[in-house]
């Protein structure tokens, strides 16, 4: 755990600059509007360590793989988020003297985000070599209300002498990813222009040709346009003025950015000058109050407040901010990736996170359409996963999703994940169902769900065989939730949710029947479906499905073999082995007891109902112990299981570690970027861990409990267009509604 | 299968030039001394497909490695075989035109390898488009006698017309490694130079800064010297003169090679230009007596004759043949790289193919020295292996050797392997077992191989554990030899061979004690040993080990769940899936029956004795029906055991398979170079499988068959310094003894 950031409950603030965390606070302080995002990179030069990072939604690069030894079915490439054209850089010389942070000494440094109006502000006296001091202030925000613009106010104040003060705004388009598997760039330059101080750069990706235009224009407090400079794919601006002790210089830089996702490529340069353009004329006070009023919106459906425990306010806001900075919903094509846009690692746009953590945020904190978005995001991409199936040697329109993905083909490459960490496909579809319960919106399973249904369902019914032996049928060489065992037999979650999304399955197909019988048939006819014959197998497989459990109790066995280890608590362990993943070798891990994430633990979550509370107890008791929870998406899990166990205390230390992982970096990992999916679970461990919410059938129920820190927390979700509001106080719980604005 | 080749008892002979199998061919036609090797590439320019190649024994390049993700315990380099300075380049013109087998038309094109004596020739007629028609003979040899020194000698005489014929000898060290993993180059260029047709080119590989030189001079006849050019790393001779129709221009080029393994760097270029020398001093004609005469001295020692059928005859000379190629055993840093000189796939030197494949070879062809000299490189690398296990967590003088090697350091990175595939630790210490019995020389196991041994054992007894469950100790997370399962749990070969080497080395300890009492305290006290103390926990695991088992049967379960697959053979399988390895994905191969190469049967190979034979049939006739012999170690073991169990045609089936592997090319990979390791396998299969032959204390015992289509074989042994002539035919068996000559 690091804490070098103050508690507050609406910002995050950095008191004095920290070089030795610079990169961790460029990710922490990252902005983003759904579109394109930015991490919190100085606007000066900075010599120091940091990592440049504008990264753009949608726009990708298929970098050539990288593996050891070539499997059949790998797949040729791995989708990389794009480091793309930088546009906050604005250099700046005082008696031409560069401002660089690395080098400069500086006083009163002061980095605030605040999140509740989404602006970073930085503000520093910056004490130059030649004498002169000045008090800076850099503001920036990615507009909110039109996602196609950013802006930065750059102000610069001499405060003991008359000085010349040189702003060279810049777009940089000559970047290279800090991911990227053999060192190369992955853009080709396509155009630049300037012209007193307008100025833009279009690249283009190779191979899947995006096009990016990037256009910015100024305006000026004490400083005037002086030249333009054009290298390729590289246009600088510069402005400069003599101020006298006391006099503000100001830069006001307005951006515009468009991609060929969205207009035809011979128009995006020009679309992009217009946004900066319009973004000039409106000024930048009337951006920053639409900005500001859109941000209230979110914040109007989304907030929780969480009173008598800032540390714990402040966490949950920030994930609330990061996820909506990260995905608005606008746009079918786009998902959520696990960093968003702070940071390159993990490559890829969509993992399983989207559908197990993210969905149930999305939906009680938007309109419901924002999840049908999510879900159609699969049905759009169904015919890539059928053909993923096809690849491994799955037939009849079997539908295999993939682990990591762009555009519906897999980009993951570890045979142990790639191919066997199949239940992936369960979340899929249990996410059309979590939809379907609560929204109450069954059109969108009737129209197009039940195809994605469908193809998953068929691809368990072959993944199963039958075993002589066992007389059962059983799922060998699959890699659970738990990455700390590859290529187990018969994972109880994972073989759970098979079956389950068999019966789910049949269960819709048969309503379908019986709603619309000539829709059905063409549906049949479609995918070549024999209804209700194909159900036959399924069946079976449902009746005779092997669930490994302890002989005499009600603990699920994670695997085959699972009693057989050294069963020990991870409390036992040294804590100079801890994380066991960056101490252990892999075979030690694989070996141990020690469990990353949920897993046993996450069918139990997912299926609830299905189990009573003493086998909750059971198989809670007997796992938490031996998690290790090394998996951002592992303690909120266990947080909503400890809360309805009563566990109070287990329960705040997992919502802890959840909603402040990345703000008290507990994995050493924030400079790479935030955990935005597992932001998600942090929201669920409130409303669903502590706020004890569940829908069962048309209505919502509540079960809370209130920490003993807290004085009290309340939040809102949007249930089938009401805004149901829970307040938990010491005195009691009160829920009212309204009807939701959006 | 693919047959291109003449059948020959003695000689690989290729009619015609096969363009398409051009590349299998420089790896069917390559020569080596053992200390280094030169594929068959044409000496002329030659534009179409190939890989030139030529390799020096124990220079090696770290390349950095390449994984999908990084795990802790990876090693951070794969060790290559290194692709060095070209020297068999004679560029020819002829009227100024360029010879390119790929342009110029050939006629009576021969290629033909005589193995009895080592020597490459060419031969063919050349049909110029400047009407010229030309005879070629192209010889050369890597001389067994010295083995710092190639000759060539190259012939071409026009037919048709007066002709004036260029030479370009050349040296070239501008060469790239075929298989580098970032497409880098791996050498620096230190010196080049040449003088009137003496040249030589220095280059130093990077990071390991190995310095080898290769020196050329040349003798002529019908052409003279003109000119020399020096480029970096690049050496270029040129020779010249006009002859009459049917006048014969003949160059010899005598190649000197050294390098810093056995030199000190200021003095390989002129040992190397030495060597050269020296040869021309001594003639072509002279040089290739020598080294016919030393090749004679290898085949009176490991020729294997079989009459009546001359597929089978030429099979087994050329596994012969190139394994003498490859090892001479005459440097204890040296090992039998997989692909020998042939190739560069796989990289390192060293799998523990060398202990289960290649020591029983050698030990019964040569004299014990080179046996022991395999043993001794494993003893002089134990403080690496023991590093090697630290990284993985284990203590107290734990050792696991590499599953790849150089120099001790592991250099293989797929986890499932490097840190699972660990039986090979077994194999090395069965053969020094094997040695042991086999040569009656105690004094390797009682002065350094006992040291082997305890590393060894001390890994098995700490990589155990304790199942309360089982109430048994059991083995996790390993792959056997079947590396088509990966990450089992109780791999029976693996659990056996453990408990054997506690068995084995309990047994040396004690024996040890009583023999020296001081020479072992002193033991005890390097290694920390207390013993008989330490033993007790050996002695638990040798009387509690889980080793799994069908129960009711005989049947020794590969590993714990195999019962559950579908079991089914796999001459079920299509034929167009075949290999599976090139046809499925790897989960699918993972969770099927299917078993790469002998698993259970290369337990029960090894430890016979410990199975009566209705136990060896159960188990042969349960698992060879599923095994795809997709690995090249494979069929030896196999036509082993049938041939002990009668089963006549499955063993000359499997022999054929692996005598054959490359010249018929069964696994459409001669091109990438040959199965070297595997040829062992073929001898083993003649020995042991056909002749039968076992150690019985101190005598040898044997108990031929022999299969329908041949008439006879005759095979002798080197036991103890008595060669052993065994003849089998129609008649009986001739048993004949000879004093050893080497």
């Amino acid at each position: 755990m690091i804490r070098y950031l103050k508690t507050d409950p609406w910002k995050i603030i950095e008191e004095g600059f920290n070089p030795q965390h610079h990169q961790s606070s460029e990710s922490i302080f990252s902005l983003g509007n759904g579109k394109f995002g930015q991490r919190a990179n100085h606007e000066e030069k900075y010599s120091g360590k940091h990592l440049q990072g504008s990264y753009v939604a949608g726009v990708y690069y298929p970098d050539k793989t990288r593996v050891g030894w070539w499997k059949n079915g790998y797949p040729e490439y791995f989708a990389k988020v794009l480091n793309a054209t930088a546009w906050s850089i604005i250099q700046v010389q005082v008696n031409g003297e560069e401002l660089d942070l690395a080098v400069t000494p500086v006083k009163d440094f002061v980095r605030e985000l605040d999140m509740q109006c989404g602006v970073l502000t930085r503000s520093f006296t910056a004490c130059f070599a030649n004498g002169v001091e000045c008090k800076v202030t850099a503001q920036r925000f990615l507009s909110m209300h039109n996602e196609n613009i950013a802006a930065i106010r750059y102000s610069i104040t001499p405060l003991n002498a008359s000085a010349t003060i040189t702003f060279h705004s810049k777009l940089d388009g000559v970047v290279k990813n800090h991911d990227a598997n053999y060192d190369e760039f992955f853009w080709e330059y396509i155009h630049q222009e300037s012209n007193q101080g307008v100025g833009s750069v279009v690249t283009r990706t190779k191979k899947t040709a995006f096009e990016l235009a990037v256009a910015m224009c100024h305006d000026t407090q004490g400083v005037d346009w002086k030249s333009d400079d054009v290298a390729q794919a590289q246009v600088a601006c510069t402005f400069e003025g003599t101020l006298a002790a006391g006099e503000e210089a100001v830069l006001f830089k307005y951006v515009g950015i468009e991609n060929s996702l969205y207009q035809s490529k011979d128009k995006v340069n020009a679309v992009a000058h217009d946004h900066a353009a319009a973004a000039r004329h409106q000024g930048y006070t009337a951006l920053l109050q639409e900005h500001t009023a859109a941000w209230s919106r979110v914040w109007e459906m989304a907030d929780i407040v969480i009173k008598g425990d800032d540390e714990a306010q402040q966490g949950i806001r920030f994930n609330i901010f990061h996820l909506n900075q990260t995905y608005t919903g606008k746009d079918a094509r786009l998902n959520i990736g696990p960093k968003g846009f702070t940071g390159e690692k993990y490559g890829g746009s969509t993992y399983w996170d989207t559908e197990a953590y993210c969905i149930p945020f999305y939906m009680a904190t938007k309109n419901q359409e924002v999840a049908r978005q999510l879900l159609n995001y699969r049905h759009v991409q169904l015919e890539r996963a059928i053909e993923n199936a096809a690849k491994l040697g799955f037939k009849h329109g079997a539908a295999l999703y993939p682990m990591v993905t762009m555009n519906g083909e897999e980009c993951h490459n570890e045979w142990e994940i790639t191919f066997e960490e199949i239940h992936r496909n369960g979340a899929i579809a249990y996410a059309i169902y979590n939809y379907t319960r609560y929204t109450g919106d069954a059109s969108y399973v009737m129209e197009k769900g039940w195809e994605v249904l469908l193809g998953i369902a068929r691809f368990w019914a072959q993944r199963v065989h039958w075993s002589a032996n066992k007389g059962m049928y059983v799922m060998h060489g699959v890699t659970g939730p738990n990455e700390y065992e590859n290529n187990v037999n018969n994972n109880w979650y994972t073989s759970y949710i098979a079956v389950w999304c068999l019966k789910y399955t049949a269960s819709i197909l048969d309503q379908m029947k019986v709603q619309d019988e000539a829709a059905f048939a063409d549906g049949c006819h479609k995918w070549q479906l024999d209804w209700p014959q194909e159900s036959a197998q399924w069946q079976d497989i449902i009746q005779k499905m092997y669930l490994p459990q302890q002989e005499g109790t009600s603990i699920f066995l994670q695997q085959d073999g699972f009693l057989d280890k050294v069963l020990m608590p991870a409390s036992e362990l040294d804590s100079a082995e801890r994380p066991i993943n960056q101490h252990w070798s892999w075979d030690r891990i694989l070996r141990s007891c020690f469990i990353k994430q949920a897993d046993v633990l996450q069918g139990i979550y997912f299926f609830e109902e299905d189990f009573d509370l003493a086998t909750i107890k059971a198989n809670f008791d007997f796992y938490e112990p031996m998690t290790v929870h090394e998996s951002s998406l592992s303690p909120c899990v266990h947080s909503i299981l400890a809360a309805q166990l009563g566990y109070e205390e287990k329960a705040v230390e997992m919502y802890m570690r959840t909603s402040r992982l990345d703000l008290d970096d507990y994995n050493h990992e924030a400079h790479e970027g935030l955990h935005i999916t597992s932001m998600a679970g942090t929201w669920m461990a409130v409303v669903q861990g502590f706020g004890g919410m569940r829908v069962k059938g048309d209505t919502l129920t509540f079960r809370p409990m209130l920490p003993q820190q807290w004085e009290s927390y309340q939040f809102r979700v949007n249930h089938r267009g009401v805004i149901k509001e829970v307040t938990v106080n010491r005195e009691g719980v009160v829920f009212s509604d309204r009807v939701a604005v959006e």
